[in-house]
Parts: C-alpha cells; structure tokens; sequence
C-alpha cells in the first residue's frame, strides 16, 4: 500500500526532528565559517617592533638557566623520577578500556604484555648518557602503537593517542635510565620530559662527545623543516623551530649574517655517538637566543601559523604547549613539556571567579605580548595583544566544544592560529557556556 | 509559552525519525556479536599435517625465483618503472578533496609542494643499491604525513592513509633511484614494490656488501616482533614472519635445531651498509623455505591470527595482501604486495556469474588449502579447509559493510582471523547483499 504524503504540520516536526537529531552527525551539518582575525602575529602588540621585551641580563639568566636544564641530562647519575613516575601508564591505564589501531577496543593482556616489556621491577637499568639522532617520538609505554579513549566519543580516537607524551626533537640530550625487555626502546629523561624513546633514534653519548657538544655558543632554527645533511651529504634530521645545535667553533667567528656551520649528532655502527657538520643559511638558523623583540617573536610565530595540530607531537606537529616551547626556547627561555606546568612560571595571576569581562580586561592591563601564557585546564595560549579592545592569543588548537540536539561534538580547528578568547562565538552549535574559551580561561602567567 | 505535549501519532513519527536518523551513528547501535569459527588455522585442511603441498621440485623453482626477485634490486642499473608509475599519486590525487592529520581538508597547495619535493623533472637522480636497515614505511609521497579521503564516511579516515603503499621489512633488498628535494626520503624498487622511503631507515650497499649478504642460505623468521640485537649488544630491529636474513657462513654448518645466526643489515655514519650478526633461537627462525605443510602453513598463520589490521602495513600490521605475502614468503613462494596482482598468480579459476552455493563448491571442490587464494576486488584471501561443508578462509580484513536507516557503515573486525566466505551473517545491519564477502568472491588461484 502507498502511503498518503504527510500532511505540512508533521511534515515540519519530521524536518524539525531530522535537523535535532542529525547535528550529532558531521557529515548532516552544514558548517558555518569560523571567523579568526588576521592571521599576522606582529599585527596585534602595539610596540615598536625592535622593542626589548626582556632586559639582557634577564634573558642571559633564563638563557644559562635553560642551558644548565637543557644539558643536565648529561650530569646526572641516578634518574630523577621513581618509578612511580617513569611508569605511570602501567597503573593510570590499568582497567580502562584502551582502543587499537584498528580502533577496537585492546585486550586487558595487552597492557600486562606492556608491564613486562617495561621490566618494572629492574628499574633503573641504564645509566648512560645519550643524544637524539633522529625527532623521535617520547612514549607512555615501550611502544610505537596508540591507545585511543573510545573512537566514537567527540574529541576522541585519532589523533589522541595517550601513549604519545612529547616529540623529542634531534640534537636533544637525554640520561638514560632504562632498557625495553625487547631493546627496541630506551626510557630517557631530557629537559623537558621524561619517557621511552626507540633505541634506534638515539646514539650513546661518551665524555669526548659531550664536551665537543658543548661549544657554548648555539644555533637557533628559525623555520620548519630545515634539512640538515652533513659534509657528505648525508641527511641527517630536519630542524623545527625549537632545535637548538652547536655552532661549530671554528665557524663560530665567521662573518656577521653569514651561513652557519652546526653540529649534527649522529649514529655510528655501534649506536655511539659521533659529531657531523651541517652547514645552515642564516635564514634558517640564527645564533641563540633570539633578540626577544615583538619582531622577532611575530616573525617565528608567522611561521607556525596554519601548521597542522599535533597530539603530543604526532608527525613532528605540534599541540597547544609545544608551540610555546619551541617558540620561547629560540629566545632562551625554558619551559616545560606540560600546559599546568608552564602555567606555573613566572607571574602567575589567577582569574578564578572573575567573569568574562573582567578576565579580558586583566589581561589587556597586565599581559605582555609574546611574554603571557594564558591558561584553561588542559590549554595554554600565548597572549600577542589586543584586537578591537579584545585580547589576542596564538594558540595551537584541535577544537571548539560543540553541543547541538544534546549531542556534543568539536568544530575542529586543528592547527596554529591568532584568534580573540571567544573563537566560534558565531556558531549556531557552540558549546555555551563551556565551548568558550575564555569561559574556562583560569589564570595567565608572565614570562620569565 | 509552554508547548503542549506531543500527541501520541506525531510522537510516534517523530520516534521513528529519530531511530531512522540515528542509526547513522555508531554510538546508538548495540553490538552483536560476530560469529566466527574456531580461530585454529589447522583445524579445516583434513590433510595429514605432515603432507608436502608442494613437491619439493615445484618449490624449489618458487625459491629460486624468489630469490633471483628478492636481490633483483640490486642487479638493476636503470629504473624498472617510468616516472608516470612512480609518481602516479601526483596525478591520481590532483584535484581531489585529501585530509590531513588534522582530520581537515589539505589546501590543494600541498600537493604542489609534495611535487616540488618529488623532483619529478630529475628523475632518475640516483643509481644505487641500498638495504633496509629498519621495518620502514613505503610512501607514495615523500612524506611520513597522511592523506586521508573523507573521515565523516564509513570506511574512510584513520588508518586509510593513501599515502602508505607497504610496510618494508628490515633486510629487504632495494634499489635507489631517486632523492626528495630535501634529501630525507628516497624512492626504491623493492622485490614486492617501490615507493618512498625514509632514507635515515636504508642504507648504501657496495660490492663487499651484496657479496658477503647473498650467502644462498637463507633463515625465514616464523614469529612476528623478534628482538634481533647484534653480538655487540646492540638492538638492530624486530623480525616478522615474512622476514629473510642470510644464515652466517660459519653458523650455517651448525648442528640441526641449535640456535642460527643470521646476518643483519646496519647502518654506518656514512649511511653504507656493514653487516652484523644476530643470534635468533630456532623457535624464531628456521631455515627457509619451511616445508611446504599444512601443519607449517599452520602454524605460521596462528601465530598471526588477533593482530591487528595495518592498513598498507601501517604500524607494521598486515593488510590483507601483506597477511598472504608474507606467510607464502617463508615457504618460498613471490607474492606482489597488491592484492589484485595477487590474484593473477597460478592457476587462475574465474567465478563471475557465478552464484554464491556454485561459488563454494567449487572453492571446496577445486581450492588446496594453503595455495589457494580468493579474490574480491579489493581484497584477498587464503583458502584453508571447510567447516560443515563451508570454505574456510584465513583473512586480515578491516570490517564488514553495513546499511541502517540508508546509512552506510562498517562493523570492524579489524584482525586477521578465520571465517567462512560469509562472516557477519547472523548480523541485522549487514549490507545485503554487498555486505556478504561471498557475494563480492571473483575468482580464486591457486599457487604456485
């Protein structure tokens, strides 16, 4: 039997239901713009662009000071973190449900198979100095494949692999603290964080290495993936914004914006480590740390503009917290790995209780561009300025809380951008108030 | 003012439109279970286990010509294939929507830069003989980054990175002949494939090298994630089944069922190759090729039965074709990596027009377990035995189709595993009858 047309009023409720229900599912939803302002980190701060924001001094002591963390590794004995620490994953994971790759759920015998890969109880059973050849992923666990939350949740599945904690970029010193029961990966501390890295992406480092590394006068690069090939012409890593290298002592006294010749670690045949020179152009590399100007800031920033998002480094790509690593290091100055714990640096000025208004209005009164972090749990911004009366912010980012039908979803932004507190605001299916950003805004801290 | 409630006829519609639109999204859906037959690979072929598949002359031809394939690379001194064939993604993705690892759409400027990269003009640029000297990825562009098709539509997404043509094994044979514009990954011709490589993951063979690496005996390794370690102590990489590596002179006069040494390829500082050698207990690997039997197929596939699926060798897991590759590879037997050039091998058995009960009795009648492949565009399989008189076969499969409310999606099975021709059928949701392997079945051939 052929059933009648619909008459218009169900007709309607159906379309009405068809749009409520369908909003959870991307592919139904039509997708407003999102509106950013323009994406030139120098457009916003307001001061000359040749302007100090630090003082010398103040930068050549968060310049040694970052030198001492970034070296320390090789100074030390004993690992700095328990077990307890080192091995985290082992007990956080423990009884929930981890997804695979094949983005199924994994079998409970797999994170067993993880705790003796880690051979727990033989911690510590490396205490060797060592140095990344290769940007090389730092794991969770003694593995290369992910642990997803479940797929099927917003925000969830790929690329939000918990086992991926940081990039480790080449030409990073690391201590050496344990071995895989399989070999295959090292646990290493660096100075930023801690975690296992495949023993095949470092070298061990010895005493004529490390004092031949330490040339005390270090190269900046400036610009994302910058290949770097040795003498002869073997290629040896790319350099991100964020890599720091020796400049070679003998190249060290060349002319003023001439090339750079760095030093390149590599591996040899029996996994030791051994110095190779790469020459750079000046346009890739500059000597460290950068003149902390609004220019030199925003020209950098430029450059990570509309990169792609990455979960904890993922593709060599960077999250919220590596963007403002990397940035600051090439200005000399340290931060952790973590958003929380670069939040709690330098002046810390909470903003617990303070409603939206108010929170810009600190901001705009007592941030510095380029120099203030502006934190939400799990989220750290740097402030660049001001747009309009409204604060400004860089910020590596993979998405806006949506809710539409009572479904929530991400309006998935995904990489490097400038943008106001309230990105989104325009959406019809922002999350309210929680998708926006300034809601959750917690605190900002000034740099350094 | 306060809507009214719903009466109970528009309720009722507006019910059956939610369930209708919602069947869309997995999160609303109960799972049932899939059945699946016992996951024993030997339990199906009703063969004596000790019985030769294969006379020892057939496959002594297979293993000659294996081998005289699998050290070709290293004979070639022109490209084996034109510059259209080795950058066809240049042109095959040109104009299509590609996402990136932001789940985004890529910026068709991408692709561009993936072309300058590739250097397309210059090729061929290199003429060398080079090995694998870790399990590396073969790319169809020079890069580790993914492209995506649509991630909103089933089956599409993470793992489906296009960019990823096969997972190439440690110790694998390969010829060079042409460099990436920034020097980092390498195009190579491989007995099974060619396509990008990292260049740090190969390196340079010479004469000394080819010689001293072609001893004419051979250890296939039968367990998948072997820890191989050098005699220095020094970790080297993992073997999978599907993995060769010479038998060391010396080693190979050893008494029968001790431990082997093999040869294993590694990188010097200069990135040429230099051998080393790796102890491996016989549980791990044996002299290939292994004896043709059902109760060796066996067990070799069980040992691969529950792991994941790698999507072109993604995380170094097998696909489908990998699955068939590199079980025949340890008895001796050239497989492409391409699943329809799979299906072209043997004695080929068309079955278009075919219905699905002609299509099973003559896979019973005509199939030999172990030998015989079975074909779905797209897909392949290994014929190992009946089950109440159904085809049994052993499959590294990502899911099922499924079709609810006219929305497509997959039920992931995500492993390999053993199934008939028609697995999921018990199923509500499964697509019918696209949705039934059997229906798709093609033809079968069997080897060698």
């Amino acid at each position: 039997m052929r059933r009648p047309g619909l008459p218009p009023l169900r007709l309607a409720l159906l379309l009405a239901a068809l749009l409520l229900t369908g909003a959870g599912c991307a592919v139904q939803r039509a997708d407003a713009p999102l509106f950013l302002p323009a994406q030139d980190a120098g457009a916003y701060h307001g001061l000359p662009g040749d302007a100090r924001l630090m003082s010398a001094e103040i930068q050549a002591v968060a310049w040694s000071d970052f030198l001492l963390r970034h070296f320390d590794p090789w100074n030390r004995t004993q690992p700095a973190y328990p077990a307890d620490k080192v091995f985290w994953g082992l007990t956080d994971f423990a009884g929930k449900r981890l997804y695979g790759e094949n983005l199924r759920p994994r079998d409970p015998a797999w994170l067993d198979a993880m705790a003796d890969a880690s051979r727990v109880a033989e911690y510590p059973s490396l205490n060797r100095r060592a140095i990344a050849v290769a940007n090389t992923a730092m794991r969770v666990l003694p593995t290369g494949k992910p642990a997803f939350d479940d797929p099927r949740q917003a925000g969830e599945g790929f690329p939000f692999d918990y086992l991926q904690n940081s990039l480790v970029l080449a030409g990073t010193p690391l201590y050496a603290t344990h071995e895989s029961a399989d070999r295959a990966w090292v646990l290493v501390e660096s100075r930023f964080a801690y975690g296992w890295v495949r023993s095949a992406d470092i070298a061990w480092v010895d005493d004529d290495f490390a004092g031949a590394f330490q040339t005390g006068a270090y190269a900046a690069v400036v610009r994302d993936g910058v290949s770097l090939a040795d003498k002869d012409g073997v290629f040896r890593f790319k350099g991100f914004i964020g890599t720091l290298l020796p400049i070679a002592p003998a190249a060290s006294k060349g002319a003023p914006g001439s090339d750079l010749t760095v030093m390149v670690p590599a591996r040899d045949d029996r996994g030791r480590a051994v110095v190779k020179y790469a020459r750079v152009s000046q346009g890739d590399a500059q000597p460290a740390p950068l003149a902390p100007t609004p220019d030199n800031f925003a020209a950098l920033a430029n450059r990570m503009l509309g990169e792609p998002y990455g979960w904890g480094g993922l593709y060599t790509d960077r999250d919220c917290s590596a963007t403002t690593m990397d940035l600051m290091a090439a200005f000399g100055v340290f931060l952790p790995r973590n958003s929380s714990q670069q939040a709690k640096l330098g002046w810390v000025e909470p903003l617990d209780g303070e409603d939206g208004p108010a929170k810009k209005a600190r901001l705009l009164k007592e941030g510095v561009p380029f120099l203030t972090l502006v934190r939400k749990p799990g989220h750290i911004m740097l402030y660049i300025g001001s747009n309009d009366g409204q604060p400004v912010v860089l910020q590596t980012i993979w998405g806006l809380k949506t809710r539409s039908g009572g479904k929530e979803g991400r309006r998935i932004i995904g990489r490097t951008v400038i943008s106001t507190l309230e990105p989104g605001e325009n959406l019809r299916d922002l999350a309210r108030p929680d998708g926006v950003l300034l809601y959750s805004v917690r605190s900002f801290n000034t740099l350094p």
